[in-house]
């Protein structure tokens, strides 16, 4: 159903095998997500977004965890159903709680609804926020 | 050069300067946001908003500042300008450091970028993320 | 700030003079919105516009003020300044009291946050809802 | 498909069968959306949406048909497909024609295109919107 | 799965017929997508999207598959899932090469990371590019 | 206004001006724009967004100025002001014509209409586009 087939290691080019591989490693899976296989039609797209999320995802001021519950969140406020499905999945595989879930969700409803209305009403800045 | 005048408390209704007193009260200052401020037309949705605020954001399974960093997250991916300003200073307010903004936009740009990727290519959702 | 220069009737061309001018005397006013001086770069897109406005947003089987609502939740929702201010604008000249427009913001701020609670879930969709 | 389990009334805890069975009572029917059953996994969740849904959707200034109009505008600007198709649905329940639906459609067709005209030229706000 | 049936040509009116016909004769094919079909029930509609659809989509300043590109991106960013299958697919019918889609997707994915940085960061708009 | 000062060279890191003074170098300008500067208080996020750009941008399949359209398209669905002055302008840069700026705003218009009625009917994807 995707825009492009989803590559199998035999019809993807050596190239992205070989990130294919770099994922599994990484992962300790075999298991490579579909998202992978259809970028893996642009060996260097693949390369780059694998190469680059490492490094965003990895421990530093703030944790794993929070840093996949922000990309719940962004993904939910985009759209993208198929994001929020693996994202889901990979903040219980770094250990969020179903409360945690829960109350994630809380936040996201409590934004998407001021939001709404911050922009309905055109609210400008406070001065405070941009000193 | 908001949709509606931001009221002062003089102008305000006894409902609405109910509720900026108690946000007052409750954030230990004498400033209440232009946000509430355009929303007071409606004493009922300024209230339930802010009664609602307040138990989501409160300490719990996810700690006060991560909870900012997902606000922060969804109103950026929302677009809304005002609610980017307001939560963004709340994160700091809460203990957000300069690092920890850097990560938070990384992640934020990072999922936005396979947000697209993944919608542009429409990929399936792995069977392992719906079981 | 337009990425366009508004056009004055004098720089604009006479297609999009006549659009101008059809405006005027259709809305009763000396007065052009800046969106219709920047959209007169392609005389064709402007009159394109305008002509399919006046279809869509005539009486029919919902009454203009209704349809007012409907653009300006619309607008909102894309997170876009200028038409929430403009049509907000409309929807006064057409009748909107305050009560109405207070509650026209709860339904958007309900809407906004139970979409996010749907895509956040990823709910799949009733069978009732489909037949 | 859900990224959570939705909850049967056996699995659902006993504050969000109460909330289930307020939702039967009320719309007078036996069954309960797939929302509500997703949303369950956070009672507290369940009852805040439930309760500020009918107070903002109750007739008032605006009546109850207008009111889904408007959620399903909002609803597709937003992306929602489990929203569009639940609300057009309930629209349709409240007396929605099919020329309703149709004029309906056309004003966020004629809304979306001009938000993006609008974003895209940048369009200055005008003095007397503003006012 | 629509909101309303797709019309058949035994179902549809005439005048949507008529521009089923005209798609047709066009497009040089039997086959009438499921989008005309689930607009024609407001013949009016359908008569006015096919009908400006083939003037902004015809050989311009622009070529056709140029338009195709940026009607893909913005299906994209606007997260219409049956809109990007469908231009995808009429971008290839006019030419797109795998590594064209490569770097369209190279760009969406670019763009969408900036605009997600410039949002959080609201950068101001430098002067020059408003002169 | 930003969220974070922006950084002149004296105040950015060594790793900070070594980006801007290779944004002069490559772009043969002594400016450097506002986003960089936002940008630069995490360096290494300004030398990945930086290095990455120069390569998607880059001639190759598709022609720069083809590749400024969609990055323009982009951010109009996205709704990022800043983005559509600074990729307007580099578009101009380019080459865009004032007729290409026409034609360009008038297919984001086109298809964010199509893209609201699309998710609107909720129409299915035909099989078609599937193979």
């Amino acid at each position: 159903m995707a825009t492009v087939p989803l590559l199998t290691d035999e019809a993807a080019s050596p190239e992205a095998v070989a990130v294919f591989d770099d994922i599994r490693a990484k992962r300790q899976t075999d298991y490579v997500n579909n998202f992978w296989r259809a970028l893996a039609h642009d060996p260097d797209q693949l390369s780059a977004v694998w190469g680059r999320l490492q490094s965003v995802m990895a421990p530093g001021a703030l944790d794993p965890l929070v840093k996949e519950l922000i990309y719940v969140a962004v993904s939910t406020a985009n759209g993208c159903g198929y994001c929020v499905h693996s994202h889901t999945a990979a903040a219980r595989a770094k250990g969020m709680t179903p409360a945690m879930h829960a109350e994630l969700l809380a936040v996201i409803a409590m934004a998407s609804q001021t939001n709404a209305l911050a922009t309905a009403l055109q609210v400008p800045v406070d001065d405070r926020f941009t000193v």
